[in-house]
């Protein structure tokens, strides 16, 4: 029950650390008038609810190249149509076709005994398994536990790579990248040392049944061999069974494939910059998502989001300075495509980029922008979060922008990252879990607030 | 995906803005490698989130007076027992005993077709209906239109409160208190005029079927009369059909009653002060939980959290210099008696207190701290900011400290009020969906870190 209004020292705080360097534009009364009328509007008539609950709920799973991700397509191009734009069209771009084919399995065959039912799932990319593959499992920590093992007993196994995020992160951003390298590089390190599949604990800091994909790579001049996440309490299972018997076997039967490539779409929405119409300002998600999912918080929030943005300054009669536009990017969950695409296709027509924002980090309470951009850059935005303390969303400073605006980093002032609390997020990031009734309405619209009143202060202000 | 440390960034935003006030004895270096400490334990190690299971899951709901509040009691204290604490002790303590007997039943009753049933539970201390009452509806959204109602209008009537809570308030706590005089003095106001009972809109910012419970009032000069809360969907509904058809009934049936007042216990545990054992810091959370709820978010996670709050300091080997008492309340949601007791009993024995804490807004993600103390005191307080900023929990400035430690406030520097994300907590409180599975582990063990990390540094420094 907190009635005190904390946030009005707290701004007051802001307010005095910034005094030096404030200039008249930033911070004025029309400003916070103007940002307020954003954030009533989302909080009494937010739409990207009730968009997100139809884009999980009646298309769900979106991968790219399947005909979800078409579908997809078509939804975010009505929708944004909808809203009295002064421009939506797609841009086209081939993606990458991988299906996961019938449910995977798994078993662990103890030495004496009956199998033991493990929940897995290919990680996006991989090879199938071309029918039934078993062999014993060698379960290592780190590259260089699995450089340090002879050629042996690494020969023909699954290789088992079971280090955990660390908990101890406060950015579980953080953690998912420090144990990411295992899901990306494993089945190349595996089949350089003659295993045979690799078997990769869910990048997930949630003791659950959950199996988590995620895109893997492979290397052309190494042989491509399967590769398999478990959910962490099987892997925690694994890991225990191999102690007391090390001449356990597991069997593994995938049949994902990879397809050739096909057509898809972005999908973009504009409004007209009334007075800077040549500079543009970008935001974004990503419209494709791994297919074990609906796809909530990865990205259908962002999505809608972005959406959101663009109603949000029609709706308030806030029109915006420079060019706004709402980009929903196919692939960038395995192959960044479309963000490729974009970057390309802008460059090409010499179009001036402002800056691009992107909301990739689920949907739930905003807690600032993330700015990936020159010192200057990232001091004139931060003059503004005195604006955004009223609305607990003030953290402003250096940061990641996002993987598909990332191609646009030399057209750009600015790559801005929407940036959420984080805690729950991979907790359900690439699973079957990852569905709507995880994303509440207040965050969501929040967020989608917390971003139109930065893209606000930037078609106004500029860079 | 956010791997940049933004944190640093503002950290060091955060130091210059103290610069000029800061003492050598706050932000050293040793501090935080200690608070550093204090969270990874939590992270690694943490047990408030099985605590809470055990405490949710074999007790629940535990209303003062219930058996279910006597078995919290018993293992409030076997649980202390278990972390080898300097003292673990019951305080006597008197409270009311409410029961809601059978499920309570209402329908709305056309004045054609067949009736339409409702979402609704009685209010804490409600009286029953004894048997079936049935009467007409008058929808009001404030005290002014009831108070301009002609007498035959509302005569033998019943009051409908519907005004929501207000989404466009960021603080969801503001715009509980807000909406929250339906609720208290509803059942009052509309025997003042007449009519036979109240029906209040419940107090939720979500859209849904749950009707939610919560305390309300009764004038000993005025006539009591039931009051229930309905779900907002169903107030919506019913506000719907009165506009059709203002000559419907509503159906109600309670079977409610308060019962003789019982003896139950606030429980307590301590570690003894190494330097200043007669300073005392207290920490706690409420035991007692509405019925209809497992009480997981209110307050199951504040009392599991001030627990880990003594275990964290002796797991680190983090003595505190003053005595550090967790504090089970009992009777926050109907009477505050425990609350009142313990600031009685210290008042009575002649402790010294320095500060209490309280965690009783929900265990999401944490934000910082509310502080209810003179100028100066909050000013120290805000001084230690930057040690809390590597974990986003920074936020300290002044604010309420909570309604199981208010009794104390003349006894003590400062009144502390943990603060975390509370966008979600009015969507399931005082309802049935206020359950365990609702509480993220990470987010749960943060807030018990911060609580625990600020208790050191007041235990170390003083106020």
């Amino acid at each position: 029950m907190h009635f005190a209004p904390r946030w009005l020292a707290l701004a007051g705080l802001a307010l005095v650390t910034t005094a030096t360097s404030v200039s008249a534009q930033t911070g004025t009364k029309i400003d916070s008038t103007n940002i307020r009328k954003i954030y009533d509007e989302a909080l009494l008539r937010g739409q990207s609810y009730e968009n997100l609950r139809q884009l999980t709920g009646t298309i769900g799973g979106r991968l790219s190249g399947s005909p979800q991700a078409e579908k997809a397509v078509q939804w975010g191009k009505v929708t944004m149509e909808k809203l009295g734009l002064d421009r939506v069209y797609l841009q086209e771009v081939m993606v990458p076709h991988w299906v996961r084919g019938p449910k995977e399995k798994a078993q662990i065959k103890p030495a004496k005994g009956k199998g033991i039912a493990l929940n897995v799932c290919a990680l996006g990319g991989s090879v199938g398994t071309n029918g039934k593959m078993q062999a014993g499992v060698v379960e290592v920590d780190s590259w260089q536990e699995l450089a340090a093992m002879p050629d042996d007993k690494v020969k023909g196994k699954f290789i088992f790579y079971n280090r955990p995020m660390n908990p101890t992160f406060i950015e579980t951003g953080r953690a998912y990248g420090d144990a990411g390298d295992q899901r990306r590089r494993g089945a190349i390190e595996a089949a350089k040392r003659g295993a045979i599949g690799a078997l990769v604990r869910s990048l997930s800091l949630a003791h659950d049944d959950f199996p988590h994909t995620g895109t893997m790579s492979y290397d052309e001049q190494v042989k491509k061999v399967p590769a398999a996440a478990l959910s962490t309490n099987d892997a925690d299972e694994l890991s225990q069974l191999l102690k007391a018997d090390p001449g356990l076997t597991v069997e593994l039967e995938m049949g994902c494939q990879q397809l050739p490539e096909v057509k898809s779409y972005n999908v973009i929405g504009e409004i007209k910059g009334s007075k800077y119409p040549d500079e543009i300002i970008s935001v974004g998600g990503h419209l494709d998502s791994w297919d074990l999912a609906q796809g909530a918080h990865d990205d259908g929030t962002g999505c809608v989001q972005s959406m959101e943005v663009l109603r949000l300054l029609k709706a308030t009669g806030l029109r915006p300075e420079r060019t706004v536009r709402a980009v929903l990017f196919m692939n960038e969950e395995n192959g960044t495509r479309g963000g490729n695409k974009y970057a390309e296709l802008a460059k090409a027509a010499n179009e001036k980029h402002l800056a691009a924002m992107e909301s990739d980090g689920g949907g739930f309470t905003p807690r600032g922008f993330g700015i990936e951009g020159s010192p200057e850059v990232v001091k004139k935005v931060q003059q503004w979060s005195p604006l955004f303390a009223p609305y607990k969303s003030e953290e402003i400073g250096p940061g990641h922008g996002g993987t598909d605006i990332g191609p646009l980093k030399e057209q750009v002032k600015a790559l801005i990252g929407y940036e959420c609390d984080d805690q729950r997020y991979f907790d359900i990031h690439h699973t079957a879990a990852d569905t709507f009734d995880k994303v509440n309405r207040r965050e969501l619209e929040l967020g989608g607030a917390s971003m139109a009143a930065l893209i606000y202060l930037m078609s106004k202000y500029g860079l």
